[in-house]
């Protein structure tokens, strides 16, 4: 019954701050532990190049002990690639894997890795060659179907939150106008943006004031508006949270709108991240149309999903259970799938297995019942749903409190 | 002998991640403890609103513990301003100072608060009016003259620190190409980003490999030719840090040679801060003169001054007790003066008391022994001098360690 050979892991696509808890604290140590394991494998630089060039680190060798200190290093210790592999690839990939006896194969990644093991383990049913594979989630994106919510992104939305609540104090402690932050990961998604507003601990003062979502249409002449309205409300301030990848109507990057030239990767999407354009952009109008003096913009950037030292304790529980649970359900249960996360409570969940093409290329959106109707804020629903995400020990900002004391002057200003 | 009266504290400038620190933590509950202390006033939004509009805050009626929390929060608790006063606003706020009977005046501040102290100073003098000023140090850009390193920097170098240590491990996963990391509070003193190669702990392959700083020239062809070296001896990639202030052999800012319409504060500084303007240049030059397809830029921005959660606890300590000085050396001694921090050990310091006329209006910058020959890096010598400075419990990146496996295959790529 015991399917004995060599357990193989993979890292894909961008980094997030706990998706070593996945690999090494999961997948690895859970996968050492039996004796139908003859060893345990990682490819490096992602899988079409590591795999095909037999790049394969023997983790069996490593101590237990430097799985633990890497599990706690956010980006993939084994390198990771944006390539997606054709078909033709994933079927020579799976060559390499029979040559090697690996019989378990994980991937850790978004929905294209779902894609990638499934036909990697169509290769193996066809050739007869038991091969377990499970996909392990992960995506600062929170963009997985199925999923309540993604390993990695309770990580990056508490950097959001934090660099937020940092930006309230600095703009209220310096009447600082307009001040407009971009934040990454928002393709097609806008749950990061949104985490935004875990950084207003007292509104109606404190920002974001705005969180303009890829979800919504982006109307330039309705943000103006927006803006206006808030600034005068608020004698000269207005905090927003913009996702990279606001659209207009027609479902074009605003940013693609603005600028030529840009990159586009081998998916057709152009690129939205490592350049200050579209807050440059947002600001220019701001301060044109609606003549306000002092507006800022922020790119955050790629330190949302590297910055080591911001992360969620739950968010790196759950990246290191859903990598035990995929080592559990290959070796225990021998099945194939994708893990997905289940909420059960506030705040509870469970680890489901899906069979692999329920994930493949689908992408969650923001529903609903998290945009406010105007478009430019996020709901109450939002708010119960993300803290949970963000772990515990988050820093809060705190206010003088006490009364004023009396003028004896009297001057007016 | 004892002079009785109130103690005034107003915070100016930018804020710092320790800021509330010397305010609450240091000199507010300090001057709680002398019997003539009559009431301890803060005043809001800086010195010139806040003085001559009589916006005091009275702290001696806050809560012990609620001082405690707000030490602990960034930013200017007690709202800031960028205004220096003129002489004749100087005068004005003595009056409404003695007025209030207010004895001590502490302003914590860059080298213009010591300035604006000094007028007070001679102000309340030519009056035959006792009044304390001291001035207590801050500023993330660590370039106050006679201060080893003052208080706000070292967290605000803990946050390059962290973010570009992220960006190794991201850049290093995704074999990412060029990285540019643009740094604020570079005006004129490049400390801040010369801290980013805290981050490095691999090198030659960890980067920053490149720190370009306001202190030298920068040419834009040495730069490329710098980039192409490193690009090619690490095999495509390559990360660097600079500076916003970065200038050219003329002494102009790079932002101002190729943007038009800057913003001019008051002082007649362009604008550096709130625009990827910087780096999306510098990217648009190395992809265009080197012809390397992947090369991005983020721009810090307001989040290495403000951004909850990244501390260190050594600038948190000293940050206290230069606000507690403050109130030793004016309620004690009697004397007026700046605050300065002397580094006495490795790691050590003391604290000693200057005339405000040796900080006002003055600038520190690297010394030249802090930077490389070729003006493209940093020296051992800044190395051991930043490190105690951003704190104990840096988080640290960590790398898988075992062998490669044998190929089986060997096919060539």
């Amino acid at each position: 019954m015991k399917l004995t050979g060599k357990v193989l892991v993979a890292q894909g696509g961008g980094p997030t701050a706990v998706i070593n808890q996945s690999l090494v604290g999961g997948a690895v140590l859970e996968a050492r532990k039996f004796q139908q394991v003859t060893k345990v494998y990682g490819a490096l630089n992602g899988v079409e190049g590591g795999i095909l060039n037999e790049e394969f680190i023997d983790l069996t060798q490593e101590t237990t002990h430097n799985l633990e200190v890497v599990a706690d290093t956010p980006s993939s210790a084994l390198l990771s690639t944006r390539v997606k592999p054709t078909v033709e690839k994933c079927k020579e990939m799976f060559k390499v894997m029979k040559a090697h006896d690996i019989r378990y194969f994980f991937y850790i990644g978004g929905n294209d890795s779902s894609d990638t093991l499934r036909i990697v383990n169509n290769a193996a049913e066809e050739a007869k060659y038991e091969l377990r594979c499970i996909h392990i989630p992960k995506t600062i994106d929170n963009d997985l179907v199925l999923n309540d919510h993604t390993p990695g992104f309770g990580s990056a939305a508490r950097f959001v939150a934090q660099a937020f609540t940092g930006v309230n104090l600095d703009n209220r402690a310096l009447k600082g106008g307009v001040y407009i932050g971009v934040v990454m990961g928002g393709r097609h998604a806008g749950f990061l943006t949104a985490s935004s507003i875990i950084g207003q601990k007292y509104p109606p003062d404190d920002g974001p004031h705005l969180v303009y979502l890829p979800e919504r249409a982006f109307d330039i002449n309705k943000f103006l508006s927006d803006v206006k309205s808030v600034y005068n409300r608020l004698g000269g301030r207005c905090i927003i949270a913009v996702s990279e990848g606001i659209r207009d109507a027609k479902g074009i990057p605003i940013l693609q709108t603005l600028q030529e030239n840009l990159e586009v990767d081998q998916h057709g999407n152009v690129q939205l991240s490592g350049t200050g354009a579209l807050g440059d952009l947002l600001v220019k109008e701001v301060k044109e149309k609606l003549n306000i003096p002092r507006v800022r913009s922020d790119t955050f950037g790629y330190l949302q999903r590297s910055f080591i030292g911001c992360v969620s304790d739950v968010d790196q529980h759950e990246a290191r259970e859903v990598g035990e649970k995929a080592a559990q359900y290959a070796i225990w249960n021998n099945v194939d799938g994708s893990i997905i996360i289940k909420r059960t409570g506030h705040y509870s969940v469970n680890y489901e297995l899906v069979p692999l093409v329920e994930i493949a290329g689908k992408t969650k959106y923001m529903p609903d019942h998290f945009i406010n109707p105007e478009g430019n804020h996020v709901t109450d629903a939002f708010r119960y749903y993300v803290r949970p995400l963000v772990g515990s020990g988050l820093p809060v900002a705190r206010r003088l409190k006490a009364p004023m004391a009396p003028k004896l002057l009297n001057k007016s200003e």
